[in-house]
């Protein structure tokens, strides 16, 4: 095999590591990849360890131990996530995007790519440390960024759904209140997707009363799971009081005027801490 | 600024391409951003096209002209594909996941991070070529996949609803056949989320009948759109004949034994070739 230098191995690196967050590789997954020493390799592996960190791509994590190696994980600067917001909040605001009703339309944002993964890196970055298992979101808007966080933590996605199908299996069914209507709605979600003990993360894309979010603190409870965490795409600034609290928001939402005919969007306050 | 060297240069580059495919980065770009020359990063880009390639991980790509820049595209090779959705196939096929009335069980391959990643990167390497507007997928199940697809083809993704929202704005409502029923169905999009003229790829979860592909068709054609490929993670052995054609899936799942208790899932055969 033709030697392969340091600047091929380390690009070749940087992108199977950031594919894979979370995952550990060993050294000697990359020292068979690239036919080179061990000693090489951690060399590599701290030059990298440092440029990921100078122009704010995430963190390398070496972790030691017989089943030890190097990670990636996604990290978001502060700064860099309240730039992103606060532009994103910018583009959001005005009358154009108000529907009748003073609802926002933004479903173009919620399925963006670009603007998605950039939201999933900022709340799992957030998230990181509380160590969950799966991320959480309830159909349908919120599954791209739902999903999202979980690539970025490298953690499964688990969606409930409104109905139990035939294709998911036994499920369990729990009634919530609607936070808006206050009406009963039904919430269904696979037994096969979740393992009594584990820890979730809830992600969805509104909260506005919170019922929504509280029924799924009530289905993790039904399973056993412990809940470590909730962020939302855009919360409302109206009502102040939600039916749960410690949830971390992008954004705040208020409609305003007379007809209801202009939004403000806003960076959440945590963002600006 | 200290001097930043080549392997630093080329691993940030490396994370900065493939984190938006399709976007194109101009060569002032990545001057500015390590401080230095245009025939350097000439240099950097030629050498990172090859790791790139060598490592089978996608494809750099230089556009000349005025807009022009570096551009990075996944890239997956027929053998990588075919080995992965063997791999998977396997896992797929068995007594374990097979539900009452002959349903498999697979939505949790559905929303893995990897896997989900890796199925979005070939089906984008596969339609590339047809320079897709967007991604287009019916809610709920296929939504991960579809979103990843998008990713890697660096475009939008579009979701139609079971009806219209009243978050959504003017929609258009559409009735189909659903192909495993008979029954008449609803699909909603709202009318914002596309322009005439635009190309759409296709991406769902499960083809059986293929109404609900057709349902899709359907859509598109009331927006003016040109569907320009449809890919499937699975699609059922019966019926063979479907309502739509030309489409590509990843798998084929039949269902056999006399309680209909074992799954048999193959690789699609112009996987094979």
């Amino acid at each position: 095999m033709e030697k392969i230098r340091r600047n091929e191995r380390m690009s070749a690196m940087m992108k199977i590591l950031s594919d894979s967050p979370n995952r550990i590789f060993t050294l000697s997954y990359f020292c068979d990849l690239f036919g080179a020493a061990k000693s090489t390799m951690s060399e590599d592996i701290d030059i990298l360890r440092d440029v990921v960190k100078q122009f704010g791509l995430g963190e390398l994590e070496t972790v030691t131990g017989a089943s030890g190696g190097v990670r990636y994980r996604c990290g978001v600067s502060r700064e860099e996530g309240r730039r992103f917001i606060t532009e994103l909040c910018e583009s959001l605001s005005g009358t154009q995007r108000v529907l009748p009703g003073g609802f926002l339309y933004y479903s173009d944002i919620l399925s963006n790519p670009d603007t998605v993964r950039r939201m999933g890196d900022l709340i799992a970055t957030e998230y990181a440390h509380a160590a969950p298992d799966f991320v959480l979101t309830m159909e349908t808007k919120g599954i791209p960024v739902a999903f999202s966080t979980a690539s970025s933590l490298g953690v499964p996605l688990v969606i409930a759904r409104r109905s139990s199908k035939v294709y998911e299996g036994p499920a369990v069914n729990i009634n919530y209140v609607s936070g808006s209507k206050g009406n009963i709605e039904t919430m269904s979600l696979s037994r096969r997707s979740v393992r009594e003990g584990q820890r979730a993360l809830i992600v969805d894309d509104f909260l506005k009363g919170g019922g929504t979010a509280k029924g799924m603190c009530d289905m993790m409870h039904e399973f056993g799971v412990t809940v470590v965490g909730m962020a939302f795409v855009m919360a409302t600034a109206k009502p102040e009081k939600k039916r749960v609290t410690g949830e971390k928001s992008l954004m705040i939402l208020d409609v305003i005027g007379e007809d209801m005919e202009t939004a403000s969007v806003t960076p959440a306050p945590w963002l600006m801490d």
